[in-house]
């Protein structure tokens, strides 16, 4: 299955590329796995779908242990039937995906409880779109029933969920959420705002 | 039929609090018309849904005047059956998509032509969720015909599409497709970025 992420990383600082250039370091245990390709925009990064939140988790705490205002924003998307399969994309079924829903909830609360911290918190809000045929609202409202008790439910918000708490777990409730819920073999899309030391935090 | 955006806007500036609270004067038009509520990751605008992308439009160009390398990024929906009816959000009607698809494909044109220039060049990328049921391959196809011809265009990316131009035609490209094309009362979601200032751009 062809998975991946468009990814970009903003220090709200003018030394800002220095601290990209410092955090993309934190990507380099991912590249043998993983295709990267830079422009203006944003990085996209094509590899398997249970690698990208923690390399996304890596990079962005490495940017954020600068200690300025950071924003992580991503397109991160699985089995779009527009793309090619990419020969470094595993498939799926190690998630376990085709396990019934309760099952699935259960094992990904596991997961969160193991997920190592990192020692910084952030704020997480985002969106799942299961597109085409083959999903239902079961999972949908199995994935919230998850999120909500995955230790780091912040609240929902209009078009989206928000997360708050250690990125360890953080990242790795994202990870569940994208790789357990909707169609095994569909197209899921999820749209990412991940953000640290910010002066307004709630 | 319910409609908005999350919104946020990122200065790679050690002034970045300043450059935002100058820009959001930008919104002032629009603030009777929409629902503002703003937390430490987002701003969510509910509104009309054809004044969404002017509104953002206005803010980025703003922000984007400070010279600083400014991003803007947003969750724009329309027709979330998880969200209430809003009785400030007018219905689609106006925006003609009971159209047949060749004549919307016109229209969305016809739109992008007139539309004023700010004088300021933008990069932007976006990915078009049509969501559940009632939307048809011919809608995704028929609204990239127009972004091809929309003269804007700059290339399909992993994921999502790549548009540059004046920040006037380009957001008016935005609208049109968010407006115009997938289901009348369906859902649609479209996950957008917008960068000006950029040193790297090519």
């Amino acid at each position: 299955m062809f998975s991946g992420a468009q990814i970009s990383l903003y220090p709200m600082s003018d030394d800002f590329v220095d601290v990209i250039l410092k955090a993309i370091e934190a990507l380099e245990p991912y590249r043998p796995f993983f295709r990267i390709e830079t422009d203006d925009v944003s990085t996209l990064i094509v590899g398997p779908p249970d690698q990208l939140f923690p390399a996304m988790r890596d990079l962005f705490v490495s940017a954020a242990r600068s200690g300025k205002h950071c924003v992580l924003s991503a397109t991160v998307s699985r089995g779009c039937p527009g793309e090619p399969d990419d020969p470094i994309c595993t498939p799926m079924t190690a998630s376990g995906n085709d396990l019934p829903l309760v099952e699935r909830i259960a094992e990904a609360r596991n997961a969160v409880t193991r997920a190592e911290t990192s020692g910084q918190i952030v704020a997480a809000q985002f969106s799942l779109y299961p597109l085409g045929e083959g999903h239902h609202m079961d999972e949908i409202y199995g994935c919230v029933d998850f999120l909500k008790s995955s230790g780091v439910f912040n609240r929902s918000k209009n078009f989206c969920t928000k997360l708050r708490g250690d990125a360890g777990p953080v990242f790795a409730t994202l990870s569940e959420a994208f790789l357990r819920f909707g169609a095994p073999q569909g197209h899921v899309a999820l749209d990412l705002t991940v953000s640290a030391n910010s002066r307004t935090a709630a």
